[in-house]
């Protein structure tokens, strides 16, 4: 009687990861687009629904489909809107449920990716049985779903948890695609470190075997394997990373205390080399209440599955928008 | 049957308050002793409780006491510890609802002053009927009550909360009593005002009626009352203060984007003297998606009678300890 798949979208900057989900969490099927490739938003919703209805018909799903669930940037969950949406090729808002309604004609949710994430994790992943955490997204931005008691911050108006744009420096801080200068994702997002390798590079002139790649072209993953063959310079990239962000999670734990951060998104698969600095950053950083009592752990959900699982999770709560 | 009232204890780092409150939040009678007197926690428990037993017994309320609210300072609402009460003259932690069940014999609940005054505030005051909003108290610190969705905000061990230690200046920053430098407490405080007035004292010679006042002597209430007199330097005292403030609410609006900030405490009582700079600088800071969507009130209830009516709420739920 009632259908027994959700959709679960992940709407990247780069890529959309989409897969078909059932009522136990397990990912059917999944296939993926190019999101940045789409001149006009039309372009890529009809793009996406080819994509899934392709998808929906290799695996028998036709009319088993419950709802759809975005994970999108800058989502709004009470709106259906996707606003401000910084690393989007799209002018904002945008409103995209109701797009999405029309195409597909199938209820469709939306949240910040970020918080889609949080969900996965949360019901799947590392997070599972932990009601007070807060969920870090360090890949192309740094995003933020934070859990209090069990249940997502959405705040007044579906935009809790942008805490990639808290300011880490007042002073000089690095411009940031919001506008402002000195944002947490200027720092420790991918490109972020790629940033930061730009920098040391250029006040030395310390070997390096990031200096065989043209400047312009290095990217979070050349830092890390630098660094895995032990260069210092790339060591030193992490540890200034780790520094900065292990100071903003001893200052994000002053407001909901959680029991954990789960990191999560490319640099987040760092391990110890990030991790090591920055549990010892939040520690050294942290109100003496809190020391040792925040756990630091990786995301135990595949990078495309949490999202596109948290996605899948709203969907069996999307409702058809009023006529 | 039942009994019909509660008592509600604000416990501060001078004064502690007290009163007796009925079921629609009437305070019948209150009082009040010095905390920081007493040189031992048993002594300042047994003057509370003969401050108490006479005022119940004056307002014919004996064996109709349900239980016993308490805000202080780092109090625990889960394990009902006060621990790291840098603001109090006695070693901490401290089983303070236990030593109080011990000598009352009554139920003890309590939770830290500032989160007391938002359930005081949310049940009475100025956010009636806001579902998402911060209280910030200025107060001789900086402290915090977080509401999300219609929920204080504890965090897993109870210690959500601690805004007023987030970290504004991350270089040569104020000392805080905390043992670290740059928390927001430092700077907007009653005696972070203060701070700020012998500072910039110091580094001019401007006239100002703040000269007239021995420099250790000066208080926030003579940098308001210079203010309002005209005196440049004190408005500009105020001015610092607010950019601050606002720079840290901007910070705070990312992580649970708050309907509004309700401002509390003898500071906040500086009306648009600090309002004003306050608002200019969060709008300022603020992240474009949470622009022009975030209220700055003053607390609608008396200093005194918040944190007492707040704390008193926590004492309908409060229940014995188990033996």
């Amino acid at each position: 009687m009632s259908k027994p798949y959700v959709i679960g979208i992940d709407m990247g900057g780069t890529n959309t990861v989409f897969g078909i989900v059932d009522t136990r969490g397990n990912v059917i099927a999944s296939s993926s687009i190019k999101t940045a490739k789409h001149n006009k938003i039309e372009d890529y919703i009809d793009d996406l629904y080819n994509g899934i209805t392709t998808l929906v018909k290799e695996n028998d799903a036709v009319d088993k489909i419950h709802g759809i669930g975005v994970g999108a940037p800058n989502a709004n969950f009470f709106t259906g809107m996707i606003e401000d949406g910084v690393n989007l090729p799209w002018p904002t808002p945008i409103p995209f449920a109701r797009m999405m309604y029309d195409k597909f004609h199938i209820p469709v949710a939306i949240t910040n990716d970020a918080n889609a994430a949080a969900i996965g994790e949360m019901t799947y992943g590392a997070a599972r049985g932990i009601k007070d955490f807060i969920m870090i997204t360090l890949g192309t931005g740094v995003g933020s779903g934070i859990v209090v008691n069990g249940q997502l911050v959405y705040g007044h108006d579906g935009f809790a948890g942008e805490l990639g744009h808290v300011i880490m420096k007042r002073n000089n801080g690095r411009l940031c695609g919001c506008g402002r200068t000195g944002c947490l994702e200027t720092y420790c997002s991918a490109t972020g470190v790629a940033r930061t390798a730009r920098e040391f590079l250029e006040i030395s002139t310390e070997p390096s075997l990031l200096r065989d790649i043209p400047v312009e072209d290095i990217t979070s993953k050349d830092v890390y394997d630098a660094a895995m063959a032990g260069d210092k310079i790339a060591k030193r990239i992490f540890e200034y990373t780790g520094d900065i962000l292990g100071q903003a999670l001893a200052d994000f734990t002053t407001f909901s205390s959680p029991a954990a951060f789960v990191l999560f998104g490319g640099l987040a698969k760092s391990g110890e080399l990030l991790f090591k600095p920055v549990r010892e950053s939040m520690e050294r950083n942290m109100l003496s209440i809190y020391k040792g009592k925040v756990s630091l752990i990786p995301s135990e959900l595949k990078e495309a599955d949490a999202a596109v699982l948290g996605a899948s999770a709203l969907g069996w709560e999307a409702k058809a928008p009023a006529e």
